[in-house]
């Protein structure tokens, strides 16, 4: 706008290039947003889940094409299997289910802030590992700790000192989703809670977790969407490395 | 059936008797049964919370002209008024909302058994009340411990010992309703959970706090109706006669 | 604590092996806790759902290998298959879709308490005998009644005498899930009812099933989640073993 | 038509009299339908939950003009007061909250099949007197029978002859609603099933009463909204009325 | 009874008979119900839906060598395949996914009574069929009406006539569910309403058809569970027979 | 920008201006958007549920001032006497809940545009007369038609005629919500359904009448939310102005 | 029914030729509305999801054969092999999952009206395409816009004079659904909103996107069920045709 | 633990300690759990909703006499009156519905880091309130910014620049609660959203407004239970901090 301003750019040419620039066209109905981690300090990552590892392949191209590193999310493996064909440098984390494609040296930040993911049972590991895959994709150092689940307290108990080390908490829980609760009320860090699909019956599908969260009477926890381990990895990697900011 | 085969009572009159005798007619609509201690080792309670207090006087009158005691929930303290003005020996418990006429004396059992009834806020006192009103009703000893919730688990494990020592468990909670998981985690005794209607939001009206007990990744744990403190003080109580029978 | 108050253990030490202990790591994400049986009279038990043949085996085995017995719910045939060839002593129970592994003579317990797990059709049989199965781990003897619901009474009023001498029951119900309540009013003894998911329209996943049981007007009933015979089972065994004690 | 096709009547005309005449317009916004009863048996009932007293005094008076008998249902006390002032020979029946006016002699027909209206609880009578308060207003015979919930099933048994004597069913229950699958279990005769409000915690509104009887194993049963004893009176007298007819 | 009184049988022995005469066991856990025909007029069913082929040709071969016919609802076709090929007399009606075996002579009672069975689209067709099976597996006449939903009034206008000829009718609808109400507006019959499955977001599973059907402002319409076709041609059939009985 | 282009405004000068211009504050916390109308064709409107009377008089006095007319809607009759007493002009309709101030003369635009508003019973009319408020508040002639429920198809098909000559149709029912698909399948208008919130049981609230206007099988019908009459009115109102425009 | 009035046609004859001519009875249990063009705008359509191949043939084939084009919604490519093969001219769009039979020239009308359809995501663009083919299909010019999510509101900003110069816009997300209420407060049109199952956990199956659009803030929104790109399509074709005629 | 091993306390006397030291007794039912902010940062809080005035008088009393401040939420001014008649220093923040007694000045520590607290609408503006206060409690700046809701994008755009210069964002709106999703794609900032019970239909309680949220397509939102603005302050305010220390 200080350029239309100063009469260099056409106000017409302005709007034009407001429209044409910042975005890539990809494939017939795709747009890649490039500016967007310069806006909101996080590049525009790829939700699998509903596209065609065609689709996938063209996107994760796209934004791995400008050398800051690509992820994309819910890739199931015969997708990922034609996606990293196609992409340079792309590999595939299974358990997390995402692929992911490394910076270029050039493009490498310094790694900063450090962010606990904490999974209740071993059925939450792998939404506990899409978080703690971003939490590292997005520059931060992340810690795991599995199978701590609130009927045997005692094992929690034995890593509280590991959990008040870190900048940021993520704790993953699926059938009564108690963990954050008690979490909470031991450490003193801002902890973003998922609930996971992981129940049957009452519990299906979440619901049941995340309630609980969300009702949870420890004052201080954020929930995110159920299985979104994506989502409360980018929320903790943003709140550590704003903590662990030089 | 014996005295019918024998002659003594003929079928016919058989069937009038089983029509009438254990049953009584109160005013034009409520059936008193008045066989079912016997039949269920529970006598009938009357649920006062759609009765008009007329309803609850004549229904409370009948049962305890039988000299067992009686017993009636969910009576707000206008009705409870004219109960108790109305029933000989009739008193109002104002926080558990219930009214209780001792037993006479000739109808007295021994007292058998111990029920811990835990109350994981203030706000749910009222149904813990509730709860261990019925216990005691029924021949038990209640033993109340309050305001332990999950958030703080120190104060929790400070009363382990105490809940060790009896014989069954009611734990009562709202909001996310997560003690009864952590207590089951910690103490080897039959544990009846009442979610609490306590919570707004998503967890308003206790379907969130029941959801969670039933969910609960910790086995053993039986759940009554949101609220119900009455019947989850039946359930403990029929268990701790059952163990403590001599 | 009362080692540490004597200096036989440093306190750094006694933290390290609260730790390490009772636990053992079981792959890289699994921890079985040794020490759940004697704080809470259950052993640990492999909840199969949602983890991998592999994932079964290790916790079975690592379970298995104490002596005291195994079990593993929620097993499909296929992952059974894998389990049974790899756990020494392991056995299918099929209908009831779970793994066992006897106890070694040395750890055997006297057998205790005596649970009746009632089905109200043939399509729950499935969930009953998740429950019996439990039961009998457990140390109990379990009697079950199949085909008895609701819609025609007379076939389980020619069962109430078997009812009465047992310790605790299991009423398994799908559909409208009105069974539990027709014999909580007929038998005094502790009733643990189970929603199964047996049901179509507005009954499907067995949601109504449960709220029938949790507004049962017959008071001294408690709910377990849907489909959840394992839990039920151990509340009735815990409760009958109880009862049971010499 | 038949006239249309004579040529006695011009077809515009017939259009004319086809908007006219069955209907009578009262006040601004409310048309009786006058010929109603001649198309599907039931003469217009006013339904006076969200109408104003001046509201349904119009509309009952226009019904009652005619000499047939009127009826307005949910009718609170204060608005009864109202309509019985106003309207010539209307009657307030305050348990089952509806207004009547009786036919006029000409208007009687022969009174004709024969309906029961059972209730599970006291709390239930007041939307079972709706339901035979309307039976009767259709010109059948209703028979109250009360109080004969499914927690006690040795009271039903005793009415089963009562039962079999009438030409339809109407059962209304609250809480758990399972009282009509047992009574279909034993009585072989078209059942309309009314579910209440009564009930609390994960019972309340109705929604699990309803579900219960949509749900039944017992074949036959039909059911109706939560509180609409108006809806079920109809349903049963149509049938009654039909069965019973020389 | 009068048996017992008479002497003639020992109490124990009755309540022997009582217990085993009956029921017949079918396999390990099924129990036919010989009795339930003469008890509530309809002879049990086997519903196939959670049953294996084996339980289902069991269950079938054991009602239909009565005599009086046999039906089993809810079948596949692979497993009816094995069915039919086990019981004698079987065959499989394959829209309405039944299996029937047909009365022999000497069971064959009068037909009796009209069913008019209408759906609203040709998705409904099978819940139709499964009603108009059941209708006339009980003995009446069915008159099967398909393609009249409300969007297109005209096309329902021309068969009142039809619909006025029955003494029964059962309307089948999925998405909107609005068909009865407008039936009901036109037709002075009983009418039980089947809600269909079929629908999409808000109305998937049925919910939104069975909500308008117990909404519905035209009284005497009575509802079934969704894509409940038998049960409506239970409660029709029941009707239709009372009405048309000579 | 044109003008920040020609060098006349600075560009943040035009960043303030942006900021500061179209809006107006109101008291603390409201914010008039006055270029709204420019931009949406559809001026602010003050939407009183949740504000206090001074705060609708407030804002409603800024509106009005500039001589376009206002509206506020979901007024109470105790805020709405405040209202009208301190903004000039503004004149209360009751049953439609809203509070109106005239267009100054020099503010009119040409009446353009006819909107038939149906509602389907006496108990919608004021959700009814919300809508043809708004409607005619943004210059649209305004078609009442009251009491045409679907229970009587024949009093709509009288109607069907007037609904032809209408631009756009806002059809409002509650209950089973049927009529907008009845008359989507007569009529080849644009047609906007408004569910209300009159209904009980399963239809309390709304939802049901909302489910089928949504799953309706008649194609082209669009909704709004429950009781949404402001909304109805705005949407058809806009369609009707541009079918109508000259 | 003049010509009934003027003696030509029997009015028993009339009834028969209402009942008989303007449908066509396809198959067993389909009838075709020919008429319905005439009548609501909209030729009859083929809803393909719940038909058999066979069915969508049938049907399609006498819509085809009156010459004015035809159409079939949801149909999987499987069956879409099937249909094209037997109906002449018809043609598969893969995406939008909908098969196409073209108008004969003699019965094509002039194209008329322009619609935009936005789509939010990637995802979301199936839905989108059978709306923008059912807009081509009713004569009216598609805009098709894609991938313009409220996350990068920029996007939206460049395309906002584009859908300033349609008749009326189509709006489709999935997941939080927000994009109409922005594109509503920046472009004065008629918007039809289509929610869709795109999302998971809370959002799953399209609810939380539906409820958005319809508590949207932005008046005059208007929404049709999740995933019914056909009915947003017939809605907006609707409004543009009205809008455009010459 | 060391001071046992130093063998200076007893392991009993420990256990004596640990139960009573931390935790303070208020009235019967009330414990106090000062070391609370030592653990977890955050000062124990009163929730007010469903405690008496009497009750909230005492816990804050007993909070507040430790010097360092206290805060009770949820209190209506009537018993805000009681509670600020008795509490010495304590004050009411009416909007906010809180009670405040500042801290002492030796309690006092350095105010660090910075919240903005949006609210969507004025209808929002109490719970940003009860959020702001929280903040302001807890040691750090908040920046109010009021009434820039979704529908008019261009006010939100005008106040970027101030979102950026926080640490940590709260969002709050009710409706269809779009908000947070559009300033997440504009801001890269800590952002925890708050919905709001404000709606009506389907968005009525928060549900809606509260589903969107958790289903945003911007990554990093993390969201709190409906209404709890306590909580997103805690959590902001934790992060703000966190961010800002020195």
């Amino acid at each position: 706008m200080a350029a239309v301003a100063r009469g260099e750019v056409a106000p017409d040419e302005a709007a034009r290039q407001l429209r044409d620039l910042p975005f890539e066209r990809v494939g017939d109905d795709a747009v890649i947003d490039h500016h967007r981690a310069l806006r909101t300090g996080v590049p525009e990552v790829v939700y699998g889940e509903s596209k065609t590892a065609e689709q996938i392949t063209n996107a994760l191209g796209a934004l791995a094409a400008r050398g800051g590193g690509a992820l994309a999310t819910r890739v199931s493996p015969e997708k990922a299997a034609h996606v990293v064909k196609h992409v340079a440098g792309a590999a595939y984390v299974e358990v997390a289910r995402l692929v992911r494609v490394p910076a270029l040296p050039q493009h490498e930040r310094a790694r900063r802030g450090r962010v606990a993911v904490v999974a209740a049972g071993t059925s939450d590991v792998a939404i506990a590992d899409e978080a703690s895959e971003t939490v590292d994709f997005l520059g931060c150092e992340a810690v795991r700790i599995t199978d701590v689940g609130v009927a045997g307290v005692h094992r929690l108990m034995a890593r509280v000192h590991d959990l008040r080390g870190c900048d940021a908490l993520v704790v993953v829980a699926g059938m009564e989703g108690a963990l954050p609760s008690v979490i909470a009320g031991l450490v003193d860090k801002p902890l973003v809670a998922v609930p996971t699909s992981v129940g049957y019956g009452v519990g299906a599908g979440g619901l049941v977790a995340m309630g609980t969260m969300l009702s949870s009477c420890a004052p201080g926890i954020t929930v995110v969407n159920i299985d979104n381990g994506f989502g409360a990895g980018v929320a903790a990697a943003r709140i550590a490395r704003a903590v662990a900011k030089p």
